[in-house]
This record gives C-alpha cells, structure tokens and sequence, in this order.
C-alpha cells in the first residue's frame, strides 16, 4: 500500500470542525482577554473562566498545540498574535467575527447539505423571520456586534488598502456600507490630504460616530445616512466597497456598480475589495467558502473572481479595471471611470 | 505594523468548520462514490445529486481549492485518495467516521462550551436517553455504522500494527473491542503463523462474522462474545485494545489494563493503541481534541499520553513498556507481562 496516498488528510479535513470550534469556545470563554491580563496556570484559569475540571487541560493544551496559546512550566500565556487580536481590551480585536461565527454560522452551516439541495439559506431566514440584514439592523445591539465584527475580518484589508491604493491622485472618498468605519479610518489616518465619507442606513450613525470619534483623524471624516438601493450614492473621487457586493444577487451587484458609475467623476475610480475568487477558481478556498457563507446567510449572494467583477465593471463604462492582492485570502478590484 | 503576527492564522481556523462541513456533506451526498463511476462535468453532476443550481459551483471548486476534486477543462474528478478512501464501493472506504462526523459529532460540538462549564456530554446522553453505547448497541442499523466508522479511522493504524509489531514470537491474539474485526483481519492477513480472537459484545457477532468472511485469514480469526467489564478476557499471547482505554475513566482504564495482565501469559504483551497524546502534551492536537471528543461523547472518558499509559501499565504489574508510532496521530503503547 506504500505507493497510495494515505487518509490523513481527508480525517484531519473532515474533522476539522473540532480545532476550529475549540477557538470558537476560547473566544466566548474568553480566555485570550483573562491571559492578557496576566499569564496563569491551569487550577486559575479553570477559577477564572469557570471551567469544570473535566475538560479544561484537554482544552488549554489543544489550543497550545493547534498555536494559539504558549505554555511554559504548566503557565498558560497568549501567543503574539492572539494577545494582540483577541483580547477584547484591545482595539486591534478581531474575535466579533468569530463570536458571530461561533453562536450564529456553526448551528446554521450545519445545514450547509440542505442548503445545497434546495439553494435557501440556514440562518435565521429559515423559520420564517425577516431576510437577515432587516433583523440585524432592527437590533441595535446585534447591528452593533454585527458591525464590530465585520470591522475585526476587515482590519487587514482595510490597512492594505490605506497604503497600496494611489491616494496621492484624489482628495475625497466615500465608503459605501461603511459600517463602523474602520476603511474609512485606516484611509484616513494614513492619508492626511483626504477628506472621507461613511455612507450606510441612517441606524449606523450613532456606531460609526462612536468608531470614528476615536480616530485622530475624525474631523476629516463624517456620516451620510441613505439606502443603496434608493437614490444615489455620494459623490467622491474614489468609492469603495468593501464586503458589500457579495451579500447580493448579479442584477443587484450590477445596479450597485452602476450607482458608484454615475456618483464618480471621469477620472475617479471603484474600488470593490473581498475575498476575491482567484480567476481559475482553485486557488483562493476562502473565498469559495465565503461564496457558500452567502448561501447560507443571504437569498441571492455569491462570491465572485476577479475577471467577473472586471465584466461587470466593463459592462456599467468603467474605462479600465484591475486586480490588486491585498492580504490573506482578499483583493481589491479596480475599476477607473 | 509590519512586524506584528497577522489574524489570518487565527481567522482561517476560527472558520476551520467551512472547509470540513463542506467535506462532510460531500460524503453525504455521496459525490465521491458518483465521480467513482466517472469523471463528471457541472451540470451532470448537479444532476445526479440533486444540487440545485445556486452553489452547486462554488461547492465543487472549493472541494478543489481544499485538494479533495481535481478539475480540467471542466471536468472534476476524484483525487487519488479521494478515490481510494472516499468511494462508498471500494472496501478501503473510510467515509464512515466522518458520515457519523456529520450528522451526529457535528451539532454535538456545537455545544462544546456548556461541555467545558459543566463537564457534561454533549450528545444523545443530553437529552435524558440512555449512554451512548447502550444506544448504540441497541440499534443494529445505527451498530453497524458506528462499527464501520471505526473500521475507516483505524484501518492506516490496524495495518501499521499488523507489519511494526514482532510478530514472529507470538502464536495468538485477541482483539479486545473488535467492532467489525478490521485489526485482526490486517494482523491475520499479514503473519500467517497467526490464530486470532475477535471479543466484543455478543450482538457484534454477526457483523464481524460478515466482515471476516470476505478474508483470505478467515479461517485462523473467529469470535468470541462478551463484555470486558464482566469476568476475564481471552487468553492469547498478544492481546490489543484499539480506541478502547480512552472511552472510559480512570478507573475503569486500570480495570481493564489489569484484566489484560491477568489474561496473558509470561512473556505476553498488551498493546494499547489509540491517538496517544506526546508526554509534554504540545504537538499531537489530534489527540488532545480526541480526548475533548470523548468529553462530549462519553461520562468520564479521556484521551492519554504514553507515560500515562505505560504509568499504568507498570501499576498492573507488566515489566516493561514503550510507545510506537503508527500513523499520523496514532501510536502504540505495548505492555510486556
């Protein structure tokens, strides 16, 4: 049997889900919050975060062998990259995703055979509520951790984009579905001759003001209240959308490129940023999966590539578009009106 | 920014669930069997598994962008292990563990947090049914697949042992907890000197019988029932227990290593195998959420390290002990009276 492959990696694959909702429970325990505190052996961090004797050295050690805790004579501590991300205290947090994931997509995905079968989403959607951004957005606290949350998968790119776009070129952007305002933050910190827009539902405000006021440079940024799908966008050199395109269906995703088409001057450009889908469609797994998250937690939405964004931009007049790694599994598309 | 660790380590595993749910619905909807017939292109394929159009897509590129589907010029095929272990037809098929994977271990993670707070399992038990055995041992159908899903996981490790162990000094074994006999079927196939015992409870028989028959060795294994926490285990030189020590408490982990003492000769060995955790409990991940598997599956079981085991086995009376790896996260500890 030695010249056939072994099974290995189809068990590790398959039961996958085990290390991943291992983080999930750290995070909701949050246990990365009580280390960054200060370092503790196991008979306090099972004080700490209420933990029965049973399972917790199984689950502390797991997580120092799957990388995301260190452990010196039997004291637990974070790792440089879990004491700088997921500690709440910290603003540099990014564990919103996660605890949505963790309450909310681990139950839903479960129905991910279902979903195949039949093209519905698994989420709340399914026993009869509201589509899911009209119950988010009802919710002031849900929308809040909501928001939070898609700040926290976005850091990365958000910075990306502040530094690798030409931002020398323009003096005003608007970012559409701005939720908290991170892009627009990053932008603007690091690009101090630009003036900045937030746009999303009016409910956003009261959030994106709160984001924002931290910022040093929160006088140079402010919020517009509207609906995408009603009326126009604002009027800016550069419009960006982040996360947005891929929660809607392809005659939305077209109205959409369309709207920031007719909002930007000749000259101005969209920058469409996700988790792009590699153009051959079997590099970039994230996004696929992303693609089948859509599925799950929206009616229409899909993830895309590259050169399908690039056709539709084609397709509303932009004169010139192209692709742009930013990091991790995401890209920004360029497109130049 | 530049010299601080990223989030995407943390945020690929935070979302580990995607990539494994979407391999365990595969195996349910059974599309590596289906490509095992032949390679097939997308509407074809979505045909035969009743995919409904939306993510049908996205579904089969991201199985390839995970290395479980090839695709070329449209056209997805299974890969070389996916066509070994994952094709329903084919006796090497290991989709057992991992349809069980999905439909039971899956929703019961989802509650690994109340798991860690109280140290309760997760599963059946949860809900007032009997433990999980008593269930499992109750319904032939579910038996059945339970027995064969640890036939799939064990195979790598049960031919492992059947060549990595010497043999060639021994007449006899008996596999304690012989589910559907696959161990002593490799063991017996692999050293022809060998007589062998499968023991497990009586109502195992006829699936063993059925399991066996399909040997070449089927003459030299045969079957004996009974339960290993009532009277003594069969004598034979070599007795093995395969996934079995870490079902069970402390206790009950000492009744059992103390019954095997009992039943083997001088010179006989015990060989404990499972996916043994490292002494400094830091490396085998597989192995420390194995034993967070077992919090949510069973009353008191727990997965070990080697020094743990051989602990032990020293306590019962053996003389000498020592770890072997197998493959991947299993190893072998073996006990010599």
């Amino acid at each position: 049997m030695s010249d056939h492959p072994g099974p290995d990696g189809i068990l590790q694959l398959g039961m996958g889900f085990w290390a991943s909702k291992t983080l999930l429970s750290a995070i909701e325990l949050e246990l990365f919050t009580e280390l960054a505190k200060h370092a503790e052996g196991l008979d306090a961090l099972k004080h700490r975060l209420g933990l029965h004797e049973r399972g917790a050295r199984d689950f502390l050690d797991a997580l120092v062998a799957l990388g995301m805790l260190e452990r010196e004579d039997g004291v637990y501590r974070n790792t440089a990259a879990t004491e700088l991300f997921l500690d709440k205290a910290k603003p540099s947090y990014i564990g919103g995703i996660l605890e949505m994931a963790n309450h909310r997509l681990y139950p839903f995905w479960g129905g991910l055979t279902d979903a195949l079968r039949t093209g519905n989403p698994q989420n709340e959607t399914r026993h009869g509520q509201e589509p899911l951004f009209e119950t988010l957005y009802a919710d002031p606290a849900r929308l809040k951790e909501f928001l939070a949350a898609m700040s926290g998968v976005s850091r990365g790119a958000n910075m990306a984009i502040a530094r690798a776009f030409p931002w020398s070129d323009c003096s005003t952007f608007a970012d559409i579905g701005t939720a908290q305002g991170d892009l627009a933050v990053q932008i603007a910190e690091a690009n101090e001759h630009l003036t900045g827009i937030g746009f999303d539902l009016p409910v956003v405000e009261p959030i994106f003001e709160d984001y924002v006021s931290r910022s040093p440079a929160a006088d140079r940024l402010s919020f517009q209240g509207g609906d995408f799908f009603e009326g126009g966008l604002p009027n800016a050199d550069v419009l960006l959308m982040g996360h947005i395109l891929h929660d809607w269906g392809l005659d939305d995703k077209r109205l959409l490129i369309g709207k920031a088409y007719d909002a930007l001057p000749e000259g101005g450009a969209l920058v469409v940023y996700e988790s792009v889908i590699d153009d051959d469609r079997r590099e970039n797994a994230f996004g696929l999966l992303m693609s089948l998250n859509m599925l799950i937690e929206t009616e229409h939405g899909f993830d895309f590539t590259g050169a399908d964004c690039r056709s539709w931009m084609t397709d509303a007049g932009f004169r010139d578009s192209r692709v742009e790694h930013l990091v991790g599994p995401d890209s920004m598309v360029i497109g130049v009106k």
